[in-house]
């Protein structure tokens, strides 16, 4: 992929290509980084998140662990002690500094992150100019996507850290946009029939320009879809409105068990971030508390809710499969971290006719597929395979990226993965039928 | 199915064919309660277990209930309170008595539940002597069905009492077998393809002999299977001690993230039941404490143990579709309730060259999928559609039914399911790996 | 104390009357299961509460333990496994069977475990007959105080199981007793000063005649006392209805800070046991629901209940020394076990003028005195040590029996205790203040 | 009291005193947070402990809530929403954030805390030079009192958080003494009595130097001791070493059953911060990672700990009123915070003979009293009723003082209490027994 003039796209070509992308990448998480304090960065608001610290000391701890140290057997380590305290889940690198307990280091400090960050990009650009062996390279370009998959976090972590807070920060003071009535929904005839899902093989390709998947993409394989419709855009906020009002958080009959139990036990009665003021739906964003825009997609659900959603909706969450099939000839455009949106957005243009919109960003949409290994799945060698293999257990795939996602992280097969109640990323969903 | 010389096979014919049917399921439940104390029918070892008195009249409730009651408005029933009291999980039929409770009740008693049981089927049997409409006679169908599986829980669910007890009480005090050499192990390759999985449209053939299924086998679809192997015999304990004597419980890296957290959280070390004493491995059954059998397959072991071993072995779990194909031509006999063993056993003689042995009884065999709905699955409507849909969430499939299963209540298409981590099933696996 | 004609009393002055205090301590507790059905006597409600079989055979086991035992190294007992089953927690003895675990032993049977009692009490009796050595006579005594405790115990248990089940079933059908008009109530004024506390030193007369006592109400002791006022009669439910609603439940301010958690967590708004049905006030008895008589004592209310209350009324609670002081003259007559009330009851007759009335029987009083060890305080040597001094912690003092507590086992120096939260047992409170 | 060279105490005789005393205890706050940086501030490492900015900011909202908003019903507050966020348990006062989440809140930064107590000093330095009411300046003279128990709170909250930090960072670099062989220990002899106890009444004396104390140490009221025995110096690490060695966190008999029950399950097997490493017992100070000086009293021990050793050392705690006996006449002098060593020290000097030692400073002495209402305490009106009586339940009393208590701040009948299984404050413990 990626010419130097795509800042935000990875990629390692050649080393000046390299260098440049690594710099990208890496100047990205800082500038989101910019706006907070010290005190923000330092926080952790529950397990399933973590300080904006952390997530800056963790992937420069990636590159450290998995090249420098590789490479170079004498290479000095900015702290022998970060081995431990940064390492997230890497049983075969060894302890873990544990996950609940990363907002108790007030320690090293910001500053000291930041010149971690400093000391390893230093030595990586070192290494990247002199070029890489193939192995190494591969990892460097593992290293850059992992990180963007930190940025996304950082942001919805900072933002549910901010939405404990009753004074609710803002993490940036513009909001640009204006709503607009976007087009009506349709619904889309696909198909189906026996088609090639997954990346293909990386083996071969692995330096190749934007060849770039994560290992749970692939090997790419067969499998038969019958037909199906797609709807042309997200559910929006308007759409759950009319859930909630018809008494989708109070219908047993429209949960799957498990998110019954979740309703009751947690409470909910609205999408996360959602509160009611005088009967006027506000929701909390990155630029602070904001009334909602009828016409974006609804986001913040969990796949129970985007399951009960479509149940209410008499339809269904599409497969992955669906999703990727309607997804894999379209453009990697939407509303992206690049926009500076930062929040989901009502359609603005027309979009072509009988193609769906707005799959590439603005939300993570919920599959009703379980997060498995594709047939054939192997993971790779050493720490590298604990990346994604060891997670497929009680989740479930989300496709498409989201607002606060780097356009050039995502494409058509790439599956994130989330379990069936989480609230805090930028998640939605789009409807789905069987053809009749 | 089921002519009258199959007392255990269920269907609904005729008249008298159904009340035969009817009265032998029926009767089974009470001769697997008949061991047992009133004290041990009263008692819930855990929240996943009913107490047997329980299973006996929840069971009686569902014909009262979805039978009775709908055919005859002015049916009296036995006690109006068990309409909440005995209701396991149908919001549509209204409250219930929360589960983890269901131990708390020594009234009504073991009598009063029998003399339910008596009320229930004296008014059952009339109604099923008069003719049943297609409607009705469908539940009564699917109410044997839910009986057999109540009667295989019953049988677990002891079994877990019992081993909470220090004295290790005796369900069934013969032990009739005595241990084998059973053929050796070997892979046995199937072809894949574009094939059709799940139960033909239940719609047409309600009725007819033989036709049962639940609805999550359905509808019938395609799917597309690469080329795979399959083990001939399932993992037998021996397997399971080689596992374990090589650190399998110590070693995360061949763990699930999730099956790590289990095994640290429940300090798990072997199967469920598995002891060591002086270096000899025992297991609790449903005859008492006894040695390990090497060449019976192992049991009580979770999801996350069944993948871990897989992992170790260089192998992993087949996926339903796979198992489906390899089971579905072969013939439904094997080790199950009738038998009396009660407990998986080793294969005792030469199967057929090339075919899978122990297909059907013995253990659940856990499978790589989740259990999650067929393509154009719709559960039925009112309560009976909360009878398999809403439980789709974070489980998975297993398959092939045990040695407590009642042999009429199993076939090819039947997916039974649990969560990852549970383990008081009769739970088993089977190896499969890619082609190569 | 305790000539033969006291059946309820013990005491062991020669060889015939112990055998006859033995054989009618042991028979009340028998007396009091005998209306349950085994499988009454094998549930458990809760971790705090046991089931009346484990009653029967820990009380069994206490004689068989500390005296038979101990007596003869050659008694053969009834079964080796008891030894572990039926230890409470007397950490000297051994290992203990996991008390929330005691309502999962549907084995050994109530059958059984009569068997145990009979094979207990004929060995019991053989020794008792034949007279004992000081030392054994002394843990006889003890023993036969203790079972009384858990006859109480035993109804408490017995009731509060009984509340969690739907069908509401009856211990006892007949409830004899009609509401009267109690004298109103009044203040008593003691003048405090130096006095002496506590039971008298045991040493010199563990074998006398009404003269037992628990080590934890020695040794006598001085203390002083403050001028104060002692209410001359217990809280009523028709107060407790003022308090609750004048808001009682609802407002912080009258509530110790961990009683205010406390109601907060558990959803406390009326004493355990009652439900407001058209307004009208019910209660859960051993006789099945009842409406609340207005003018009898509350009862199961905690500690922060009382106190809530108290603070409500512009008084407190008397410290166990003013209770103390005011009971140690008055006769031990009232409302116990024997009446068959198994209820709190409102006076029936005028008491003597001056004298504060119920002090002995119906409810149980909580005092604002933590359950410490009184000044110079010494448990006794080995298992019996475990008997009361570990226990004091974070438990308050109760004082003058209950409903259900036996006549014979009652004295003014007697001290119960319960952690501040407990509501099971029949507590109920009576006001004090300091004198103007 | 407390002339303008006694900086550290409080008073509030006239205005300029007044003034003075004010701004002493107040920079003190602030200079003790200065070597702290602002993410050290703002994290909370259990629900226990608070981040520094919150003792900073809600030490200063009781300035705000209780003397300036009371006193001019103009007052422009600096943050409305403070009143909430910085309300502690306050429920006069109204909502208060929720304790377990202080440690989520990064905004209000460190830095606006500090211009919230700008804000509130000025205003604060202006009404005290205008001379205040008589009810007011009890107020302020409680707020300065409030903000040294949290000086201390801060310092120990502060350790606990540094504690959780692989880092172990150091609060103080400085490590000032040297170890010390202190005096034999002796029991000294005191003959009780019918004794006055508590602080003489407050009514009268508000405003005279020196006379301050809590509402919970009065009234003054008498007691009656029995003679008893004190020891002349605290329990030290070595004669707790002794008690490791000698299986004391192995053995139940030594413990109070609650106490057992923790050591389960908390695996505690020696006080909070030990850790042995090559048999040499280190403990984390102030001052970082240190080697625990064996002649240097022990702390951060448990009530259950303390309990635990007593029994195992053959004696027990003392009562308060027993301490209170033993320290009225001694000069309160001792390790205070304003050594500057932050942690206990062994004696230095001799002691009067016949006098105990380090019986104010060092560490806080836990006694066997619980913390209940004094006779006739009555809590004052308002919100100010709720700073110590609602607390009177399920805790010890402590008296005496710490390493890490203002001098000024303690006297001989100051209550300190915390939970049972409290052991991140600096508490140690002192034996004492019965008089033979």
């Amino acid at each position: 992929m990626i010419s130097p003039k795509s800042p935000g796209s990875v990629g390692l070509p050649n080393p000046n290509a390299a260098g440049l992308a690594y710099r990208a990448v890496r100047a990205e998480s800082e500038a989101l980084a910019a706006p907070l304090t010290p005190e923000d960065c330092a926080l952790q608001s529950m397990p399933d998140a973590s300080p904006v610290k952390w997530h800056l000391a963790h992937t420069t701890w990636f590159f450290e662990t998995f090249v420098l140290a590789e490479l170079d057997a004498h290479y000095t380590s900015f702290d022998p002690g970060f081995r431990v305290l940064f390492n997230s889940y890497y049983n075969s690198v060894g302890e873990q500094y544990p996950r609940p307990a990363r907002g108790l280091l007030s320690r090293p400090s910001l500053g000291e992150v930041l010149a971690y960050r400093g000391h390893v990009d230093r030595a990586m650009q070192a290494v990247l100019a002199a070029g890489l062996p193939a192995e190494s390279a591969g990892i460097v370009e593992l290293g850059l996507h992992h990180e963007q998959q930190h940025q996304e976090l950082l942001l919805t972590d900072v933002k549910h850290l901010f939405a404990q807070n009753p004074r609710l920060p803002v993490y940036r003071p513009t909001w640009p946009l204006t709503a607009v009535q976007p087009a009506a929904r349709e619904w889309i005839a696909y198909a189906g029939g026996l088609e090639s899902f997954g990346h293909r093989d990386r083996a071969a390709t692995a330096l190749e320009l934007a060849a770039f998947a994560f290992d749970n993409e692939g090997p790419q394989h067969q499998a038969f879809l019958a037909p199906f419709l797609l709807a042309s855009h997200p559910v929006t906020n308007g759409d759950f409105i009319a859930f909630i009002a018809d008494g989708g958080y109070r219908r047993p009959d429209l949960w799957l068990a498990l998110g019954w139990d979740a309703v009751q036990r947690e409470g909910w009665s609205a999408p996360l971030y959602w509160r009611q003021e005088d009967k006027r739906w506000q929701t909390f964003t990155l630029h602070g508390a904001a009334d909602l825009d009828p016409h974006a997609p609804v986001t913040h659900v969990s796949f129970f809710e985007a399951d009960a959603y479509a149940r209410w909706a008499e339809a269904r969450l599409p497969t992955e499969y669906e999703w990727e099939l309607a997804a894999r000839d379209l453009p990697r455009a939407g509303n992206f971290v690049e926009s500076g949106a930062l929040h989901p957005l009502a359609t603005r243009e027309r979009g072509m006719p009988g193609l769906p919109q707005q799959m590439y960003g603005d939300v993570w949409e919920w599959t009703q597929s379980a997060y498995l290994p594709y047939p054939g799945f192997q993971p790779g060698p050493g720490a590298i395979g604990e990346y994604n293999g060891k997670f497929m257990a009680s989740q479930m795939v989300l496709r498409g990226g989201s607002c606060v996602t780097p356009q050039a992280h995502i494409r058509a097969t790439y599956r994130n993965f989330f379990p069936l109640a989480a609230r805090w990323q930028f998640s939605g969903l789009r409807l789905a039928r069987d053809a009749p």
